[in-house]
């Protein structure tokens, strides 16, 4: 999460959303992936950390899916996000910050929780939180001129 | 929608599940983007037809929203997907086939009717249900060898 962290820091050098993601493979104690949100870099909407370190993880593997891997987040994934994890067959999720507004997993349709989910991992909440969220409060409040 | 029927017949052919998109001006008249499902060919969870144009409609505006957009596809989308098109402010989701098993738009969570949705746009379903259902049977009838 640490490695997270530091992906969430410089996605807010960057101007985004400063939310950070790993993929990391428990059994060869090895880091995949690493990546901060690039929504308006790449304008692309599906650029949140998640999604970018799953695909880059996938295209490393050649495989579409991530069976026994883990993904450490920022943030609570959104539903989107949540809907990748799943079509990913992560097997461990932890995420830091809870996310009441956006949130996918613990809050809103809850879509890897709900009884359709193909697959759902072990999930993992508030990892290192106050520091992801210390993060989300400050870039939020600088661009609100607080 | 032909035109997305189309893009499914041809992931059919390059042995994907057989569902086809398009992103459509109806302003300008206008295909931004057509695809069909590449989650074998590309090893990305995430390439559904729906991300997939979505994506490249964005890349080619240079924008991570799409507002005043159609999206018209074979299949509901599932809830992944239905996160993309509330992220890419889609404004009207145009569907064929409805998925009881993995839709995510009127079964399972019902990401975008969900009270914390940040953008529903208009939906029309069943367009063209009977031709796009046809292909996604025949599909899976030829895999189980029936």
């Amino acid at each position: 999460m640490v490695l997270a962290l530091d992906q969430a820091r410089q996605a807010a050098q960057r101007g985004e959303t400063p939310v950070g993601a790993v993929i990391y493979d428990p059994v060869a104690d090895k880091v995949l992936a690493q990546d901060g949100n690039r929504v308006r870099e790449l304008h692309d909407p599906t650029a949140h950390a998640e999604g970018l370190v799953i695909r880059a993880a996938c295209q490393s593997l050649g495989n579409e899916r991530l069976q026994g891997l883990d993904l450490y987040v920022t943030l609570e994934p959104c539903p989107m996000c949540a809907g990748v994890i799943s079509a990913a067959r992560i097997s461990r999720l932890y995420y830091g910050a809870s996310d009441p507004k956006s949130g996918g997993i613990e809050q809103g349709p809850r879509v890897l929780s709900h009884p359709q989910s193909h697959h759902k991992p072990e999930i993992y909440g508030g990892i290192c939180e106050a520091e992801a969220a210390d993060l989300l409060r400050g870039f939020f409040a600088e661009r609100r001129g607080d």
